[in-house]
């Protein structure tokens, strides 16, 4: 439901609003919680969303079923899963992740380990490769960079800490929805991601999580709430995880968004990933040609398609501005401090056509040098 | 919204779906989503609307501005303030609760005590005011029992809690918004609660939590995300605290819900908490002598007014039966294993003649043995 004056090359930020998920949100608002209300947690299948929709996101990430599930916050989750991942290395000290990472992926792991005060360091490397060896825990990696849009190559790296013996951890918000993933023949141990980018869920929608099948009989996590419990309902008073993966929810999940996160997953599992990524590779291509001819853009975004996620990078010492005057005339993008402007181009609605509109508007701000107008100057934070 | 056909005594489950929520959903939808985009962060104020609707909720509950926001579920919330709580008492080894206590608060403090491995202990007691001495470093207790609808007196227990040395954090799930509370006059230290029961914030709705201010310089919480930074947009490396209570949020906060629950918040806002205090303890006398005169029913919830939440239980050996036959005939209770019978007067919309009506049900049900009908003795999992 795109506005008609707007090109939004924003969704790596906030996926646009899906026509089906208005009317499945009435249908959550009237008939399930106005009318059935608490008998909707049976009669319409509330108590099994978060894995209804896990295992619907697991088929969008390469994963088997009952190895996924939504729940929480993907900072939530990373807690989570690092814990429990600590505690299948007992004697290693390091959770070794690179520099430039997510900043809530380095607090989140700052956070444990100062509550552990088990010795546990968070170790920031320009060159992870070369900093696997057996201190390493857990190799921690976004898989697309937030900045740059750079993409690691996850079977590699997959491989390279397993061979280090260390676990590995993909924070996948990204990448799900927007490239091809195959978590389980990477043989990937944990993952986590974020439902509101391009996979279109809603303004802070739940946030998903992964474990491998070998590892969940001996997933020890740190935060054991009663939805995760082997038999909720019978108000036990020790805790017991459930089997599987479904002992990573904790609270009861907020339904309204996780129906419409629902709704933004099923449209993309209605698109084959190889052609998304087919579109998003040549639409990332048609946007980088032309906007360098502009000049003044320097390209962050790895020249190479398999190096990159679906968003394209660029600095540029005036990119506040740029992007604000951009965003006026209806091109939205986002900034990033120092200089990076970001642009998602994610297939499932940005066209061709979006691309070229861009790019003049692009020229337009520049040629005319409509950014150092004063209004564009001011910061104010924008996420 | 209440259906037609429906008497609802299920709030102190699931609070019912307010007029106004729809409107601010869709609102939310269409308008800040849909048309506004990533720019809603900014225009709709989505980036304070945790902070918002904490200081909203900090006005049902007796807290002053800068001591409550909303976040995550209450089970994380737990997690948080009862690992901030230990560290802050680091000679100490008890968490104190009562037995009975709502399982996810005993879960969550079994996990956080597993996680650290420090030789912390949970301690379920019957009687915690004798068991208050310098080992416990916080007493946790729900404030209004979730099975019988007894409600503890808060001012008294934080006093002696504090003559203990102990810190204290109340749940205040089945008492927010349906009876008076006074945190900061009473001395509280810690609380959370839950958004979906009497506050009427939809299913799952996110939760709330409470930090005194004169702890908030000392808080130390092990679930760092990047929304509880100092400075969430300068993408920082490492994690800086929030100043005050704002430190306590974490990751992206679920928009549609957190909005439905902000007018649910308001709702509550409008009535004056001593008149729906009052009309909740004459609902509670009037079921309550209806139901007796019925015989079979004993009452588990406290005669005492003052002892009381604002919902009445009742044991009862066919108590799953009668709820079903109950509920099918449009009275919508609970029914908690293995023989409670929970029923929420919520004064906000529960209505005298509903109670009348309500037990006239009860009365058909028990003189007709309706609940011995086949099709109500099969048990399935309820909320």
């Amino acid at each position: 439901m795109l506005p008609d004056d707007v090109i939004y090359l924003d969704g790596n930020s906030l996926g646009p609003l899906p026509k089906a998920t208005k009317t499945r949100v009435l249908e959550v608002l009237e008939r399930e919680w106005g009318h059935s209300l608490i008998r909707s947690w049976t009669d319409h299948g509330w108590i099994d969303l978060q894995f209804r929709v896990g295992e619907k996101i697991g088929r969008l990430i390469g994963a088997p079923a009952g190895t996924t599930v939504v729940a929480d916050s993907t900072s939530v989750n990373l807690f989570k899963l690092l814990a429990a991942a600590l505690h299948m290395r007992p004697g290693r000290a390091v959770i070794l992740t690179e520099e430039g990472n997510f900043p809530t992926d380095l607090y989140v792991a700052q956070g444990l380990t100062a509550l552990l005060q088990r010795g546990h360091v968070l170790r920031q490397t320009a060159d992870v490769m070369s900093k696997l060896d057996d201190t390493v825990a857990v190799l921690m990696l976004t898989h697309a960079n937030y900045r740059s849009g750079a993409m690691h190559d996850m079977a590699a790296l997959t491989r390279a800490a397993h061979a280090a013996g260390a676990l590995v951890l993909w924070d996948l918000s990204h990448s799900a929805g927007a490239v091809p993933l195959r978590l389980d023949a990477d043989g990937v141990d944990f993952a986590v991601g974020c439902g509101y980018k391009y996979l279109n869920g809603g303004p802070g929608a739940p946030a998903f999580l992964f474990v491998a099948k070998h590892l969940q009989d001996d997933l020890r996590l740190p935060l054991t709430g009663w939805l995760g419990h082997a038999a909720p309902f019978a108000f036990e008073s020790s805790y017991r995880p459930a089997a599987g993966v479904a002992r990573a929810v904790v609270g009861t999940p907020p339904i309204l968004s996780l129906a419409a996160l629902e709704t933004g997953v099923d449209i993309a599992l209605e698109a084959p990933i190889a052609a998304v990524r087919a579109k998003s590779l040549r639409l990332a291509e048609l946007f980088i040609a032309l906007t360098e001819q502009e000049g003044g853009f320097r390209l962050l975004t790895p020249r190479q398609p398999a190096a990159r996620g679906s968003q394209v990078a660029f600095a540029h010492p005036d990119g506040y501005a740029i992007m604000q005057a951009m965003i006026e005339r209806g091109v939205i993008g986002d900034f990033r401090a120092p200089d990076v402007l970001r642009f998602g181009l994610a297939p499932l609605y940005v066209r061709y056509v979006d691309v070229w509109d861009a790019v003049a508007v692009v020229r337009d701000v520049m040629r005319g040098e409509a950014w150092r107008d004063a209004r564009y100057q001011q910061r104010r934070s924008v996420t």
